[in-house]
């Protein structure tokens, strides 16, 4: 959870707020807008993220994959940081063409998520990134789609960690990166 | 429509795929995801969309608006090479705390945009990302929000304009850039 970016953690404390009862009474919303439209503040947390996609032994990942929605903001930038290409992982009927499909459990039923079948070659390796990691079934299922397509997912960076959520759980033999870890609803 | 971005061009002849009976029959979708996985087509594209930021004068956008959610792919990375804020418009129900709402008229019926009130500060100049200029509803409806923030629409810049759909018509007294023009479907 250290991290080595200058003033990454002075503004994820400063820059993402608390909106009480959204998206439903009881529940308190970290809102990241605030951060996304400092550029310093965004700046950081790319550096922060694109640091995950960088082996012990200097390999760059291939392809950043950017979950949508929130996922994109963050990836696009990582991925244009790392000389690496960005892949879309998307809510089902968006992408056209051929893909692979995967169904994940929701609170109430389940979604689809979906990847171009050629948007990953086998052996290429890839960095996963969301801006939550909740339960980790978003993220379960993006690494599902990845490894249909023959890829490695050398790692998931997220800028927020819900870790009283345990989403950890849900991606065994993961290295998971997070740039702020919330420990408490 | 002149690109001063090297090989920015050859990019986009290459890397936009044709998806026939996408996401209707009759319908030619162009695919913007072979360029997005191409690093040196994402950063030309990138430089090409950030020169809309800049005025002759070399005044940049204080703010970079993407519209969901392919714009946010484009709009961030945009931002951080501007130095400017990244703004997120969105489908209604996704930003939590207080809005601005638009309602634009879709094929079939219509769909409502939304944008964080405190987004965008009174007389701060914006720059609004997205794919793709087609009818021109949706940029409009998010002109209309930066406006009602008080905010100034410096300039629109897209990847793709469907130019026989004449999208312009609906942005007067805009400048809008578009990378790429699609004269026929």
């Amino acid at each position: 959870m250290a991290s080595p970016v200058p003033g990454l953690d002075e503004h994820l404390e400063r820059l993402i707020r608390d909106v009480p009862d959204f998206p439903k009474p009881g529940v308190v919303f970290k809102d990241i807008s605030p951060l996304l439209a400092d550029h310093d503040g965004l700046s950081a947390v790319v550096a922060g993220l694109a640091a995950a996609g960088v082996a012990d032994d200097g390999t760059v990942v291939d392809k950043v994959v950017g979950i949508e929605a929130r996922g994109f903001i963050l990836a696009a930038p990582v991925a244009l940081e790392l000389g690496a290409g960005f892949v879309p992982v998307r809510k089902a009927g968006k992408l056209p063409g051929l893909t692979h499909q995967v169904a994940y459990e929701l609170e109430y039923g389940e979604a689809v998520l979906e990847l171009h079948q050629d948007a990953i070659h086998a052996g290429e390796r890839v960095l996963v990134i969301d801006d939550v990691l909740a339960t980790g079934g978003t993220v379960a299922a993006a690494r599902s789609l990845v490894e249909k397509c023959g890829g490695v997912v050398a790692g998931v960076a997220v800028l927020m960690e819900l870790a009283f959520l345990h989403g950890r759980a849900a991606l065994p033999g993961l290295s998971v990166t997070a740039l702020r870890s919330i420990t408490a609803t």
